[in-house]
């Protein structure tokens, strides 16, 4: 089969590899329908040292293909969503809803698991990892569908471990697809004032579509003084930051409000950051977040993806083949997409 | 009147300085019936360069001797419990209950308000800030209630900060006075398990009798090994760090579980610290607290401290008078006393 590869930053490939088979009892094999381009993928895209190839991708809805002997809740034919994690669903961590955290599972295109961005995965952990869609794979939901393997839920995510509900004023940091998706799940939980921060004209417009009600281009100083004035001068309850830089980190420091939350999604490019007196401590500020459990999210997301009532897709701008993925890392990076589509022929 | 300054590290003295007086509207005059030393006060007992002299002491009850003309909730002659921050009671971070985040509040012994290791003090905002305690100056309550002034308060707000509740395992970092009220609060908001972190076994066993059910006197990894083990393997969902030192920190990443809280309450003496993918952002780790809203808890607090239900005040090793303030300072110092209790005369 072809899947995609990275060799080192800016070197995405399609090679031809063996195709993935059914190791253990418990695998499903799925024929990947469509997948997409992360913004986390571009981490690797800037800084990947040379050498070792990796398989990429890490969202996808496929058919199922073949399953393992002790498969019992997907069969063959099967549409399903793949969240970004493989988990039992068994073990006290799952049955928490903190798929992330499985004591058995792990994640795609990572200890002998392939990616997504490929023409099948084998699928680990079957039972407890994906989700039937009850829609065909020619639907036009599809791309909705896809984005609760990863973008969808962690926008999500960002939402619900800051707790946000009616009435709340809120910041979201960052105008990328899982920033938009934070600004969504904000609306949804209720948020009355979501102010998103961002700099791409054509991004924050689909964020004013998904629900923000104010849109700060500022940046640094000037953006923190926005921010506070637009939320009663003392800052947001919650900050939703679905960017992962450091000055993302401090821009969400400089924007909450005392007794706040700071809920992160962004995968941090750092691991020391200001905690202290002056940053967190003094004002009683909570910071949260971490890997979207997706899984935990699918059921309870795809209700309104399936009537329509959310659009989640429309993060997607670009569609591509598998064969162009290296064009669509390459538009990611230059940010004449925001986010990349890939449909298998 | 006397009042104890600090000059420098390990330099504390006894001085005589003019007698406060009513200088706002909403002032209260209190004298001073008892006060105590704090954990915090040894920080600067530590480092504090010589030079200009600091008033000490932020946790007191006593008498009103006079009140500002919009003085309204205290007269003279009440008992009043003093929390560490004086606050206005109306701002929209004191009806929140987050009163250490006060508009127009502030602390004591800074910007011309006196300390309360002293004979006297004048309390700002007043009705804001004093609570009325039910009893006589010479009750042998007193410390008991003196405890509502910081270190109780500042347990039960780590406690409450990590929504510590019935069925928990919770990890206490530290046997110091407010670590032993952390473990006392724990207990009285349900926790099942409460693995308390020290040392010195005279307050390990006030920790058992507050309520701590595993005592763990190893540091670094093999404590970090041993509360994981007794915590099932994954270890403490909740954790109260009450020490506010980098290997305190350190030490609370190590036992919390995946999903689980770090609540701080030991003002942090760093201000940069590990919020990475290898310390909270991967397992979900939310950090959380700050400086206790002690007057937030005061009432609701006050009535097991009057009913005997609990005793908080047996964090009280040794009494002193105003004049042998320093002595009590290098007793804390030495560990010879877990808090030392000054009576007036």
């Amino acid at each position: 089969m072809r899947a995609a590869f990275m060799y080192g930053a800016g070197d995405v490939r399609i090679d031809t590899v063996p195709d993935p088979v059914i190791q253990q009892p418990t695998d499903a094999l799925v024929r990947v329908v469509t997948t997409c381009i992360c913004g986390s993928d571009l981490h690797p895209y800037h800084s990947m040292p040379a050498g070792e190839a990796s398989p990429m991708g890490h969202e996808f809805i496929g058919v199922v293909e073949e399953t393992g002997g002790e498969v019992s809740t997907v069969k063959r034919g099967d549409l399903v969503i793949a969240p970004f994690a493989w988990s039992d669903g068994t073990c006290e961590f799952c049955r928490e809803g903190l798929q992330t955290s499985c004591l058995h599972g792990g994640f795609w295109a990572t200890g002998g698991i392939g990616g997504g961005q490929a023409e099948a995965v084998r699928v680990p952990l079957a039972d407890g990892t994906l989700v039937k869609a009850p829609v065909g794979e020619d639907s036009e939901l599809l791309p909705h569908l896809l984005t609760l393997s990863d973008v969808y839920g962690t926008g999500y995510h960002a939402a619900k471990r800051a707790n946000v509900g009616p009435g709340d004023k809120v910041a979201v940091i960052g105008d990328g697809a899982v920033g938009l998706l934070a600004v969504l799940s904000a609306r949804q939980l209720g948020a009355e004032q979501i102010v998103l921060m961002g700099r791409h004209k054509d991004r924050t417009d689909l964020g004013r579509a998904f629900g923000a009600t104010d849109v700060v281009t500022e940046r640094g100083q000037e953006g923190i003084a926005k921010v506070r004035e637009l939320t009663g001068g003392h800052g947001a309850a919650k900050v939703l930051e679905a960017v992962g830089h450091m000055p993302a980190y401090e821009q969400a420091i400089g924007v909450v409000r005392a007794g706040g939350v700071i809920s992160r999604v962004g995968a941090p490019q750092y691991e020391d950051a200001p905690v202290g007196f002056a940053s967190l401590f003094g004002a009683n500020i909570t910071l949260t977040g971490g890997p979207a459990p997706a899984r935990a999210y699918i059921e309870k997301l795809m209700p309104d993806v399936l009537s329509g009532a959310v659009q989640p897709g429309r993060v997607f701008d670009r569609t591509i083949s598998l064969d162009q993925t290296p064009d669509g890392y390459a538009a990611m990076d230059r940010r004449e997409a925001l986010k990349v589509l890939i449909r298998q022929s």
